[in-house]
């Protein structure tokens, strides 16, 4: 089926990050763009990069009516101003983006508003920055634009909805609201609640402590970090889902005190195993590169020395050799000036690899 | 103070993965090693590539005796392990690499030994793989090796037991027993658990729902792959610290579920602004790179195709307009053969690069 584009012109209200990168997006493919902001600031800011055009110039204009209007405000006000622009422009696809789609459908629709316009859709992309400053255009490429179209809403809504993520290259999905918000609960609510749980413990403690840290305890505290203001409304949002799982982790968390304050009792090792090997299970159906079936890659370790250039030269020699890098992180939680770079390749490419590499010259550590 | 090196025979019992290690970077370093396990085909495995000489080579020479006897076995037999070694070589140090340091220790005292030749070790190296067949000579360099010597251990037992870790190129750090255990608790061993719990909230939901995951469920779950067999032992010997870091979970899980429970009460948003906060406080304190103090970089993220050699191009050319890369991660969770490569530099050269490799063709997503 060939894919519709827009014409636009597309208003987006809310210069935010999404919002601005939406703004630029379109307009680098031609699509013409006015921009709202409650802060004149963010507004000017967006139109200064190139985003679109102040949407003053839009209503000044008696005839001109937008294709569609991107509503990119915080989560919490996001019904009040999709039902605004409902009524504002009444022949306007309207969708927002905000990363709850069940409650913002429920609120509309308990304003008893025609809705044959409206399409809720979340663009999974964008990092804990925010502001328009940050934004990109590319910011969705390759990334997924989930379209949670209600039982209301029109077949041309919806493809407009659909038109909106092709058009700023990011891979349209189409979940019902209900499923989005269980999905999101799951692999991005739950996680993030659980990653702030583990990082506040870390409050309080010796410092001398941490310096054993290693990369378990970055990588299950990285998204600790995130910024408040919007993980408030989006937990809050999403708030049923989320306990429900919240009531499994409790049960878990109980079962394995009662085991840990009785390690040598009957059983225990065999509740240990439970817990290692179900998270093994769990962590096995994540999906690997590209979507595809998760794979067993093998690992190998490199050092490298901090200077400039050596990752790139080791990257280079491992393309001269023609082993092909399926993925790739780096270690630097040593003291010292090294660094340590985990690459992973085909297992039956890895023990070739080793060998060309330390004939090479590198060192490679496992 | 001048570092002591060793000079051997070293005697190598249980020659898995960190074993085999052991005897291989001591062999390349001239240090005589000899092995012995009580699997006839991991000590052959380990004899053949290089690790070191049968044990019973040592026993067939009467007046050889080991300098150091470095006890690998798994941490549920390495106290008699211990005992036996203390016994069978009466006049050598006698080191274990086990990850959890006091129940060791409290067992061999409570056998009525004499002590002075014990210096319990911990090296924080090595992946989730096991087996002599994995295990490589720099598997320690640059990466900590805890020397935990008890009140009885004699100076000189201390400092061959350190050297042992400066000659494989650890760097070696002290820390008192209850200390060490303290410190892997929240480092290692919480993160363990908190990554395996929600890992095993992922079983048995539909897979459609985990194509949304992107990096923060990958981050959060990657260390739930973990060896259960080895872990089981390590939660049930470490199992007193852990669970005083789950009680207060356990709280903090029990209040972010009322709060969930009444999202829209009064002071609910509060209550997730806290959790929230406190995540980012406690992150904040981990050490940065080369074990520095925590430093903000700026990121961005370049597409690049998935085609070799790609992201040695990408490094090559950074290199090239001459920013030093402070981080990199890969991005492969797109659906398509693109993948995102994240890199972070400082502040300070953030914008003047983006602008430069936009210029060079590459595609900057944010």
């Amino acid at each position: 089926m060939a894919v519709t584009h827009l014409h636009g012109p597309v208003v987006v209200i809310g210069t935010g990050l999404l919002g601005t990168s939406i703004g630029l997006g379109l307009e680098h493919r031609g699509v013409p763009v006015f921009l709202e902001d409650p802060s004149p600031t963010n507004q000017a800011v967006a139109v200064d990069i190139g985003a679109g055009r102040p949407v003053a110039e839009l209503d000044a204009d008696p005839g001109a009516q937008p294709e569609v209007v991107v509503v990119a405000a915080p989560p919490d006000v996001t019904a009040d101003v999709v039902a605004r622009s409902l009524q504002r422009w009444p022949r306007a696809v309207v969708v927002d983006i905000a990363s709850v789609k069940g409650a913002i459908l429920a609120d509309l629709r308990g304003r008893g508003l025609d809705l044959s316009r409206y399409v809720g859709t979340h663009p999974m992309a964008g990092r804990e920055k925010s502001g328009p400053v940050a934004a990109r255009g590319e910011l969705f490429t390759s990334m997924p634009w989930v379209v949670c179209s209600g039982a209301e809403a029109a077949p041309d809504a919806v493809r407009a909805a659909k038109a909106l993520g092709a058009d700023l290259g990011a891979m349209v999905v189409e979940f019902g609201p209900e499923e989005h918000d269980e999905a999101v609960a799951l692999v991005s609510h739950l996680p993030q609640v659980m990653s702030s749980l583990l990082a506040s413990r870390l409050q309080g403690t010796d410092l001398r402590l941490l310096a054993l840290a290693g990369n378990g305890l970055r990588d299950t505290t990285r998204i600790a970090a995130s910024d408040p203001g919007l993980w408030v409304q989006i937990l809050g949002a999403n708030a049923p889902k989320i306990v429900e799982h919240l009531y499994g982790v409790r049960e878990d968390i109980e079962r394995l005190i009662r085991t840990l304050e009785a390690p040598a009792a009957p059983g225990a090792r065999l509740d240990l195993a439970q817990l290692m090997t179900e998270g093994n299970a769990g962590q096995a159906r994540i999906p690997g590169k590209h979507g595809g079936p998760p794979q067993a890659f093998a690992w190998l370790t490199v050092l490298v020395d901090d200077r400039p250039g050596q990752i790139a030269k080791l990257l280079t020699e491992i393309g001269e050799i023609g082993v092909n890098l399926e993925d790739l992180r780096l270690d630097h939680s040593s003291g010292r000036n090294v660094g340590m770079v985990e690459i992973s390749v085909l297992p039956s490419k890895h023990d070739a690899l080793v060998t060309e590499l330390e004939e090479r010259g590198w060192r490679v550590l496992q």
